[in-house]
């Protein structure tokens, strides 16, 4: 019986969409699917969110708002910037693997295209994220005299892609876990993947 | 119109349902609409593929075909360890800037949820190839006499993280080209994301 009730916060819709999307796939999954998850009457999640585009793109901005709280504004006050490149590595595999952000965070990968103006939204933040990561990759090169035989927009992408990519192998049973995984992720970054 | 005529090989009608894939995503995309594009009836296409679920699994599966084909079966006859893994980490950058190739193996990366039985065909596939490299990382990490603060399985993970993301950011009027990528990756992976 669909429920007119309030649910608690836009935030556990964005939760529970997000979770369907990624069991059944964004475009098999409907608005009634997600207002049933809910309990909800499919009016009341439209009061809510217009379309489920709407809804693809406000998750998609909710995880780009999670990195920036919990990765960029810490990371932000480390005046070092070895110190500033390891606490991203930490903070940001931390909020990949983080078990209540995972199913929100992960469909920043999700390639179902979104209306041009949603999307665009969407593309500025992550390059924003991008620019933030290679300016401290070149601030650390400068610092270590490193040979410049990497240029920080090619070391910006490759350490994304190590650590946006956990998602396609992690299992939370397996032996790798933050615990392990940030130190050998920040020694690679630090040494090579052969350190 | 439609027409009756053979199309010429399984391979074109893999490619351009994985093109239609990505413009549209896998769910919004019909049969209907895949035979249309081929310009073939309906019934022509379904005397090809009996479900859009085998057309996935057999993009996936010739996407793990090619990797073996281009990235596998020439690394495996370097003797020297250290050539081996640069010759991989250059062809499979190389399959993934693939012109030709791109549309099917960015597949491998579609988060549909496929049958049990044809999902584990490819993940049995992706985990042989993870165990290549894995070996292989170990295999270098000897020679070189390499500390082992990163385990081969992690770097294995965070060199296929690097490789396979790069579909997420690549522009084929970018900057970052195979020419200038690969040195690039190479030298991170043996030197570091700083070098």
């Amino acid at each position: 019986m669909p429920r007119e009730t309030p649910v608690d916060s836009r935030q556990e819709i964005l939760r529970t969409a997000a979770r369907l999307f990624q069991q059944r796939g964004y475009d098999a999954t409907s608005m009634n699917d997600v207002a049933a998850a809910l309990k909800l009457s499919k009016g009341g999640l439209y009061h809510h969110f217009q379309s489920k585009d709407e809804i693809l793109f406000e998750i998609m901005d909710h995880a780009m708002e999670i990195t920036e709280e919990r990765v960029l504004t810490p990371v932000r006050s480390i005046a070092d910037p070895d110190e500033r490149l390891r606490a991203l590595i930490r903070l940001h595999i931390e909020v990949v693997l983080s078990p209540r952000d995972r199913e929100i965070t992960v469909m920043l990968h999700e390639n179902h295209p979104l209306p041009p103006a949603l999307r665009k939204r969407i593309n500025t933040r992550k390059k924003e994220y991008v620019h933030f990561l290679e300016k401290l990759l070149a601030e650390v090169q400068r610092t270590r005299h490193a040979k410049g035989s990497v240029s920080p927009r090619a070391a910006a992408f490759a350490l994304l892609g190590m650590m946006n990519w956990i998602y396609q192998w992690y299992k939370p049973e397996g032996e790798l876990q933050a615990p392990n995984l940030v130190p050998q992720f920040t020694e690679m970054v630090f040494g090579g993947i052969l350190a």
